[in-house]
């Protein structure tokens, strides 16, 4: 799996069980990881704190940037509307318009500003609860824009958009994860999360991830707030 | 020219010549315009108070959204580098790495909020400075990029990015502008105004405004520093 060394590669982390996955996979891929964490005034404020412990434990260096998508609203992590607790039809509310396209632009900054080819990102088109911007096919299409955005389009070098996840269930993510070393108690994915970073149980994020450990027969470490 | 009414359209607003003019356009098409302005960390603190001076004579609604692109850095706008004086080859150093590309997540984000399918943004392939994110191939690379990354791109609507500039010469706009009672005097250009927004005149910036007014043979309402 040692398929780079000595290549920089910029990493989305959330806090989230996805992203710290996905970072493990960048480390064991040889890429010297960059974190970038968004803290973009969403509700579930103790993954900023999870995104810290993760990248701290597996040595990646952490920036957290800020940006308020408050000020535009329009969902229930950014805005004063209730986080779902039973399934749903459609895009959930929980959808935060254009967060990943934001978030990649960020990484693609800092890709460039580090002359790094490589930008990690945790999404997954299987368990990803009907949002737009987790489909392959808008990763493609990203990564064409990419390359024509920067300089990596005028210079000849190309910017790659690995999506490690994209098509793996929850439970093989959990394996693989598990696998790598990843320590899921640091990770927070509820949307509702307390201060101290326990889990509601009945949102969509912890109904996904509580049947994930269940499917990949790991035990789940996740605290509860009951 | 009124091709459209009843129509919300997301207008990327900066304070300079350009973006001001692209925000005449919008609103003579018809458009129900709100600007969007980006406190990025830029050099050029006084653009931001011209953004809003020129967002109010225009009637449009504004919102300045706070981002420091100044922890990447990379950029003479964003970082301790200085303004070259004098033109040199290449992309030059004030070329902030995927500024554009963010500019337009951000606008999609608060597009999508606004059930929007409209953005504006004043790039120019001309006197664009060499910036990779000026040209027609990125915008058309972006706009089928948000198509997929937005509820659009499920529920059928379509997202258009408008540059209404890309293919003016800086003199063409400025005669368009002008036309369209754009005041000039409001607008701030220079990489490296003063705190009043009095123009350098050397930057590059200040160099393609400069010959602009005077090739559309429109008196320059410039203030400069001497």
């Amino acid at each position: 799996m040692n398929q780079s060394t000595d290549r920089n590669a910029v990493v989305l982390l959330s806090g989230g069980l996805d992203s710290a996955t996905v970072l493990a996979i960048a480390n064991e891929r040889g890429f010297h990881c960059h974190a970038l964490s968004v803290d973009y005034g969403q509700r579930h404020r103790s993954e900023l704190q999870a995104a810290q412990n993760v990248a701290e434990k597996m040595s990646a260096t952490l920036k957290t940037i800020k940006l308020d998508l408050r000020k535009f609203g329009g969902s229930a992590l950014t805005d004063d509307i209730d986080v779902p607790e039973e399934e749903g039809e459609g895009i959930p509310v929980t959808y935060v318009p254009a967060r990943n396209t934001i978030m990649l632009s960020l990484a693609l900054a800092w890709a460039e500003v580090l002359g790094a080819d490589d930008i990690f990102i945790g999404v997954n088109a299987v368990d990803y609860s009907g949002y737009p911007d987790c489909r392959p096919e808008f990763i493609n299409a990203y990564e064409e824009m990419a390359n024509l955005a920067t300089k990596a389009g005028v210079v000849g070098n190309r910017m790659t958009i690995h999506t490690p996840l994209i098509d793996l269930s929850k439970a093989d993510i959990i394996r693989q994860g598990t696998e790598l070393g990843v320590d899921y108690g640091m990770t927070i994915s509820c949307y509702q999360a307390d201060d101290e970073g326990r889990a509601c149980g009945v949102c969509d994020s912890c109904r996904i991830r509580a049947a994930g450990f269940e499917a990949a027969g790991v035990s789940d470490p996740t605290r509860y707030k009951s």
